[in-house]
């Protein structure tokens, strides 16, 4: 390609006109700014927009070509050398002069709570033959032929308008009618337009909620062992947190302290555990929200993939006061770099929401909005959990017996469905130990320390999913798994 | 399209099991979640999703034909009837149920400031002959062609997997090289990939600088008038806020206070008066930001639209120090429905910006950064700011003999281009009221009020863009302004 003649400034200072250019010309090479072959932009554009002679830019050209920065080739011009040097990899920027102090960021970052612990997971999983990785898809599971001609159609002149203006605080109402029209009641859940928010994804959901509803004098309910990503988005408020223990049936709405404004939970499907909470259970905990004045955030995360019995209707959909915000994704049943998810909820609540996000976005792109209405309206989405089902279905069932053969523990429910198992390792392996080891066998496993709020947590927990992982590679990997466990016990 | 039979849920209570799901049908016709036309689900599937017998169904179907909610055609099934009744248009959803208190969202909304005043737009402003708009684009001359086939090739199956995975707190690297090496330097800016973050457009941007520099005991300094989005941002902090005026050459650096923690400043191209600061300023600017610590956010918004001289160098690219946080947008070069925006700054700065990100949203979608990505790599975005720059110098120029002509008064800057000029009614015309009048005859223009961070702003100013309305109507369009503002004064 040609470099933009609009990427070259003259600098006031730094010896004759020719020598600032060469300058920046080299600057450009060595930093990787300019890439070998690139075409320079002609000595009459780059003297035009610099103002300079074109005599001094063509002496510029060719002083380069002979220090092999740059090539002429006949009429075509000057381009990048193919062997021209290099530079360091990470050379820092002009901006920076070694004899000025930096700016002291330490100070000036006013807002910084602790980073809380994180399930480590590389980067590079893709990399790895066991994957059982949690919370990423399967590309071969993943419809994109359908998808793209949703993109297209989103893409059409006449949506184009829609999805190219500033819509302020508005959402897509084509993703907003589908939404309530065709998802909202599988969860047993009726709601107006104005009672639902498009967020990026659920953790924007969870963030926007927290952000509203708490403050430093407030407190947090939060499900222990419970989903990791809830806890930064608490420090950031500053709130006190109070831990809640999960059994097999979820938590106990009479474990529950008497001071709490807002309780996030996952009752259809407990994150880690799968555990989910009987209707007896739901009511008493509904009953008690309405009795002591506290907020529940259901977060519904991964209900499509319930598959193995009809899914629990939502605790929103027995909610008779209205203290119930509930969260929905589709990073499970669609994929995660989608970024789309939604909030429903109280209309006061979701004006207030719509704009804090205002504030904070604007709004979620129409092209992800408008794709992924035309992907749910015409009935691929169906399809697609239809195809995750069957799949996730096949390789629990593997994942099932493997388990039961290397003789590994679960230590949540097993009934249900989602993508995943909480497994329990004997108390004295260290799984974060345990994950390291298996990496460098190319098993990926989540640790779950994580898990835990608490300074001293248990370190023997650990998750598996098969969402990613190949069906051939399941039997093989827990082996491995229980082989390392049996090395470290 | 089929209803899916996963919306059907049995309730637990409300007479029997026929009469359960009528209500059912019935109330989603009625709410208009099932549309006339569209098909209900087989008995067979029914009955074997809610587990009842298959005649329970069928009794149920026959009984809703016999009221005209249902159709049945033959051997095709059964299709909501496209003369059934029609509900009333906003009923209360299920949930809510009169005998019960509804929950008290005043009481539990913990943060939540006042709305500051915002520029009073109308969301139908295509629908008006003369829309003096600002911000939004021209669909007219956007390359939607082009922007098809980049998001086509972003759609390739090759690509897939990089954009729908989670990536967790990274960007696109494929569109922080492409800003790094084509768009930082014709600001002057160099930077290495740890010293970008992508971001939601530059709205995002700012309230991440905001969120992480500013607490209830910092001063923030903000032009006057200045940018309306940046006092929303601003009042989630709690911060104080200290207006600085600004002239014909911008803000002046000798009247910045003692006490200042973080300044917002539009340097290259002032917000709303075009106004450009001078060199000379600019360098006692950063010298003094040296010396009192604070941190400046340079909101180099609309920079490829300076057309009528070449665009100024940024803040940044003088920054010695490193105290310069640069905001950089696609909105205008591109669209705002994009949500797309970078910020540059210290390494320090931009991992902790980062965490903030993937706290509240995780990522700018994947498709939408590479999409954006192709665009630019393949040329598409400067043939794309070519045009806009041409098409704003033709409206600019119309705009311009107009205004002479109808004798309006110009209070901002009128050289170096963008997209809108900054005017003066007489000081008796209060422009919401001109504002409220011109709509009404197809005119869109913003008051001004809103640009000011002052309890008794100053009424009579106004905005006139040109990014939106069509040439043929800018002369009649202006001729109108001035013709109600005879009447007003």
């Amino acid at each position: 390609m040609v470099i933009p003649v609009e990427t070259f400034t003259l600098s006031e200072t730094g010896g004759t006109i020719q020598t600032r250019i060469k300058r920046q010309i080299v600057d450009g090479i060595l930093t990787g700014r300019f890439l070998k072959g690139e075409k320079m932009p002609s000595s009459r554009q780059l003297a035009g927009h610099l103002g300079v002679s074109r005599m001094t830019v063509t002496l510029a050209y060719t002083d380069l070509v002979a220090d092999d920065y740059l090539v002429a080739r006949g009429r075509s011009g000057y381009f990048v050398s193919p062997t021209a040097p290099a530079g360091a990899p990470a050379s820092p920027s002009v901006q920076r002069q070694s004899d000025r102090p930096r700016f002291d960021w330490t100070r000036a970052l006013g807002n910084r709570p602790e980073p809380p612990p994180t399930v480590a997971r590389p980067a590079n999983w893709r990399q790895f033959p066991y994957p059982f990785i949690y919370g990423q898809t399967d590309p071969t599971l993943f419809d994109s032929q359908n998808w793209r001609l949703c993109a297209l159609q989103a893409l059409r002149h006449k949506d184009h308008d829609a999805l190219t203006a500033d819509q302020y605080g508005q959402d897509d109402p084509v993703l907003v009618d589908v939404i309530r029209r065709l998802i909202l009641p599988r969860r047993g859940i009726r709601a107006e337009p104005d009672e639902i928010l498009i967020t990026m994804g659920a953790q924007n959901a969870l963030w926007i909620a927290a952000q509203l509803l708490l403050t430093q004098r407030r407190w947090a309910g939060i499900e222990s062992p419970g989903y990791p990503g809830i806890r930064d988005v608490l420090a950031r408020t500053r709130c006190n947190t109070q831990p809640i223990d999960v059994g097999p049936e979820g938590l106990d709405p009479d474990m529950l302290p008497q001071t709490l404004d807002v309780l996030f939970t996952t009752v259809s499907h407990q994150c880690p555990t799968n555990a989910t909470m009987p209707m007896a259970r739901r009511r008493a905990l509904l009953d008690r929200a309405e009795a002591q004045g506290f907020v529940i955030v259901e977060d519904d995360y991964e209900f499509e993939l319930t598959f193995e019995r009809s899914p629990t209707p939502s605790l929103k959909s027995m909610d008779g006061s209205g203290a119930v915000i509930h969260i929905g994704s589709f990073s499970k049943s669609l994929f995660p770099g989608l970024r789309l998810g939604y909030l429903v909820a109280d209309a006061p609540f979701v004006t207030e929401a719509r704009r804090l996000r205002s504030t904070v976005l604007r709004h979620p792109p129409g092209l992800v909005q408008r794709t992924a209405a035309n992907f749910l309206a015409l009935g691929h989405y169906d399809a697609q959990i239809q195809r995750l089902r069957q799949a996730y279905h096949g390789r629990r069932a593997l994942m099932t017996s493997a388990i039961t053969e290397a003789g590994l523990i679960h230590a949540g429910s097993v009934s249900g469905g989602g993508s995943c198992f909480w497994m329990r390792a004997p108390e004295t392996v260290d799984t974060e130990v345990l994950a390291e080891r298996l990496h460098a066998r190319g098993v990926v496993i989540e640790p779950g320390a994580a898990f835990f709020y608490d300074a001293d947590p248990p370190r023997h927990f650990y998750r598996i999913a098969y969402s990613s992982i190949a069906p051939a590679r399941i039997t093989k990997g827990i082996k491995m798994i229980a082989k390392e466990i049996d090395a470290l016990r």
